[in-house]
């Protein structure tokens, strides 16, 4: 990527309030460098005027160069969908959202430390819960993560105090990898008594946030940012969470990402154990005791997708981008991306994504300079 | 029922190591009097020599007076399926689990105390779990019990230490109904720490077993007894439990019999929820957390069958029995009893059982002389 286009990706990055459905359109019609400068001059294309209003607050604004600065300090980069460590299958599942109350996928990721991204959430468990844990919450939170390292996977969390800091704490304490997905910019340690665990935590893992460096944490941000957690994760894991607990916005977004969810039962008695219980009554969660029950919601039937097999879906289980792509590509021969893109009334981008899903399904077949239906 | 006929049924109940079967089957067929008569005698009708085996060892010993004058003297009494009191519907449920080990209904029930078993029963959720509770497990055993006697209901156990012994006390406690069903004779104190709380249930509830007066407990009699404890309720809920508790053994009665089975998470730490917490995880049992749960399990649409409201089954709930005793029943006209036994060729007794539960479903009607299909 030449700096014009990671310019652009950062001038973008900062220019709309996440997540950035009409930003990511554009970007998919035009590229990012046109996508940018059509932002920046509010001359857009036509069928994206909706670009307008969600940037009209910051579109003079361009701080890409010193965000970029910023970073590069930090030990960071703005890591984007043409990027090899973008985790785009992992967040494929967001595409999906697209329509729900702040879905959709991230347009980019800021990300400080010095492991890689996508090799991280690759087999990574979140495992979240109350600010307000117990003791209780923080012993088996230890225990859960000490086995899940242990086998191998890495542990993905928002970084807050309570739960999430006992799972940070003892992925780097079992010398595992973790990533902390932050409400605010990753630049900031937010909470600032997670100073020095963010300082460890970056050693070897990361520090993720779709906000450009400087943003300060926000309510709405919090459960933006949970949509993320859930997303990079083969499963999501509640420790302990209250009655209304930020944590079972993280389950939701699970389900909706198709992210198995599990939670951990406590005493009845306990207040931070309420939320638990209920996802588990109500069929919202499974319940779970330790990290081999957690490998089993993963690999209910002892095989790991991320091992090289692929389960291949029913009909049913493709969604409306995917089928309308499968449909587009021709009973014989092969067509291009943009035939495909055109045949299916989809966007590059998009397109080019469901392709590999339906790639890794067996649905489709690349032949190098095309794609078409499988031999059978 | 005249004294001969009451001794035959004391005769019978101590004949034969429960449940009994081949008894049973030997009542239905010739009566009662001729079945004691057939066993004393060792002369059976034919299609009968099933029931010699099980009783070769105490036919000889008729203790059926002895027995009946104990009951007496301790206000206790010998429920028969032709006594008002006999809980034939709770029980019908084990007619289905006939050919289980250890299945089929009880001949008849030795009861001694102030309460109608019927009563007690026709409203009961067993509360059950392990003999070495903790502090937690008593507490919420407490609290749960209290609530449920708080919406009228009784409550059912098995009088042994820890959870049982909780959930007894805790019902006298809230001048509730509660029914202890022992592995034992119902005139032996076990365990003799229990005395004072037996003296306690029989004031205004009852103790129950199928044992004869005298015998004592022994393994294979607790798993025995524990089906008699899931069909006399509503639903059973297992408090905690270790990975081996004979509490899973109430639950699975439960299963087989179609009650609802709860179980109340604890600390995953704790070995005494093990065996609850996996009952859930496995989908055996339902999480519960309070009283409201367990009413919630008992009628998950809120209405109550027990206050009057019946479902109709379609085909597929109807047991083999249930079927054909109905098909046995004439397209117009009425037929007796022995008509549809003998059509459906079905004993006397489980006819009538079966046709009282078709009549519950408005699937037959009666006519004061005999049977006949409802009017549409």
């Amino acid at each position: 990527m030449d700096a014009r286009e990671r310019l652009a990706w950062a001038y973008l990055a900062a220019v709309s309030e996440p997540p950035s459905a009409a930003v990511i359109r554009l970007v998919d019609a035009v590229g990012v460098v046109d996508a940018a400068q059509a932002v920046a001059t509010r001359c857009v294309p036509e069928g994206h005027q909706g670009v307008l209003r969600p940037t009209a607050a910051r579109y003079e604004k361009d701080t890409a160069r010193t965000d970029l600065e910023t970073a590069e300090r930090m030990n960071g980069r703005l890591v984007t969908p043409v990027d090899d460590e973008w985790p785009g299958w992992a967040l494929h599942a967001l595409t999906m959202s697209d329509t729900a109350p702040r879905g959709g996928p991230p347009l980019a990721l800021w990300v400080r430390g010095g492991g890689r991204l996508d090799a991280i959430t690759d087999r990574a468990v979140a495992v979240v819960g109350s600010r307000a844990s117990t003791g209780y919450g923080q012993h088996i939170t230890s225990k859960m993560v000490t086995g899940l390292i242990g086998s191998g996977r890495g542990v993905v969390s928002g970084g807050a105090y309570g739960i999430d800091g006992s799972a940070h704490r003892a992925a780097l304490a079992s010398d595992g990898l973790t990533a902390a997905v932050l409400a605010c910019g990753f630049d900031i340690d937010y909470p600032t008594g997670h100073t020095q665990l963010f300082a460890g935590i970056v050693a070897d893992g990361v520090v993720v946030s779709e906000y450009p460096p400087g943003t300060s944490a926000g309510r709405h941000r919090f459960l933006t940012r949970n949509r993320l957690v859930a997303a990079l994760s083969k499963a999501v894991v509640v420790m302990e969470a209250g009655r209304r607990s930020g944590s079972l916005n993280t389950a939701a977004w699970a389900v909706k990402c198709g992210v198995p969810v599990g939670a951990v039962p406590g005493p009845v008695t306990s207040a931070m154990s309420v939320g638990c219980h209920r996802m588990i009554r109500d069929g919202q969660a499974q319940l779970v005791m330790d990290a081999d029950d957690i490998e089993h919601l993963i690999t209910p039937d002892g095989v790991d997708d991320a091992a090289g097999t692929t389960r291949r879906p029913d009909e049913r289980t493709l969604d409306d981008v995917q089928s309308r792509v499968r449909d587009a590509i021709p009973g014989r021969g092969s067509a291009t991306i943009a035939e495909i893109a055109f045949a299916a009334g989809i966007e590059v981008a998009r397109t080019r994504s469901a392709l590999a899903m339906l790639e890794t399904y067996g649905l489709v077949a690349s032949d190098g300079s095309g794609w078409r239906l499988p031999a059978r």
